[in-house]
């Protein structure tokens, strides 16, 4: 719960700071995500996993962080985010494996916050 | 039409190249890409565009073609893919663009062959 | 000369055929990098070198030739673009090398075309 | 202030043993470093911007934070800082963006310390 | 010592953590680490030192950590190590320099655990 | 044979246009490269083999074929250099293998030329 909690505090805080900077093309990069990952062709579960496994093989913790908390929210099950992690491992290799172990860490802690 | 069997047919002939060096490791990393993008608790096809984004992000032409030919025979609309392009560019930022171009053209010539 | 006109009329014709598919998110992605590079806190020659050394560390010759293009219209001596070239290099190592020929090559074309 | 302190020291300590070892490749890469930053054809100004930016779309928030300290002393200002954070974001994608909050508040740190 | 332990704790369980999902690929991923560095045509200490430098260019440091561990219970010796560390950061640019540091400070605590 | 030919003339063609750009930074960086990979505490024959394998890893066809080329004078054996790309392969993942595929077809021509 506090790996959760923290992540979302200086998450909100500094996008908050950021988009203060009045910076118009950073403000429109940010504003781009809401569209993206919304329903369409794709439903938006589909979408949340394929930002879930971009950010795994880009190994970027915070943005694995971000998707699992979305994917959380929207039901998916254990069977189904590991799956998801396996085809991120195998594509972006045993590299990927560091990130794994944070990103199975942050949620388990998700199901019990 | 060209484009799609070049890419066939040197992919086949450099697999089997491979696999005949009868590298054990190698070997079964191969062999790993079928189990993990059959259906399971995510169906084969979400699977497949996980790995079409993926490939987008981490900017290999040679996966992207591979998926996108995968993800032809599974009959999804040219909307459905460019909402995945969408994703990857998104999240990759406009480095991606080079390579949704060349993705767009492959795409474009599987639907015609 | 023909690298050049290469580069820039498959270039012209897959980005009107991406925009062509009037997928939002992709058409205002492509519409944020007139804004991001045009005068402001930064002239725009400033900004251009930016574009051209983050698309050099991140080794993608197509973006590298985009971003040639507008340094030679916007009169870059060759100093300055080997300047700029040595840093990319330093930051991203010798795997830009092969980058670096590459886009020399292109800079060597340019101001014969 | 904190931040800055903490990151300078152990980037000084960890450098004077690294450059102790003797290694003659490493020292000259580390040699390079003032060489390739200096005034030349392109002003310091201007090139520790393109050091900002590389680092920022490697996403190396080590690197940011040193060049972040380099701007500082060179009194870009945060109009400045931002648009060239608004370059590497659309370059590098939003995966860039958890890289951006901590090099926004690293360079609030620096404003106040 | 502190910080192998650490490293090497939360490594043993987390992976625990993983194997324990059951997922097919993932552990056959994980097998697959034991076979690709075990001694063959390449003995396991050239290996060894292969998984190094290409953690350390891909820039991840708890897989830099995880091999030098091993590089420290083969008994590789300071200069080998920097010179493995050189080759990398020759490779890999400057923006490999932070991971150095933290490597270089990994392999101290190794030698004094 | 004609893969080898077009990669070395082409690679000293440009790197001589590249080194008369009298740039000094670049030239050093140039020049490192005979120092990193002499025999040291390591030999050169090793060293080869992590230059081989972190450009693999990073996915630069130039650099992998440039190290094939010297892994081929040095008489490495084929079970090797497979042992060496399963590595590799295993590491980086299988967004490597399109690189496999062309590197394995340059060895090949390697060794009939």
């Amino acid at each position: 719960m506090e790996l959760v909690n923290d992540f979302n505090e200086y998450r909100a805080k500094m996008n908050e700071r950021i988009l203060g900077s009045e910076n118009k093309v950073i403000k429109r990069i940010f504003n781009l995500d809401t569209n993206a990952f919304a329903d369409g062709a794709l439903d938006s579960k589909t979408k949340e996993l394929l930002g879930l496994t971009c950010s795994m093989v880009l190994r970027c913790d915070d943005c694995v962080k971000y998707h699992l908390g979305k994917c959380h929210e929207m039901k998916f099950t254990d069977e189904q985010i590991f799956e998801a992690f396996a085809i991120a491992n195998l594509i972006g290799g045993t590299i990927v494996i560091p990130h794994l172990r944070r990103a199975t860490e942050y949620w388990d802690s998700l199901k019990t916050s």
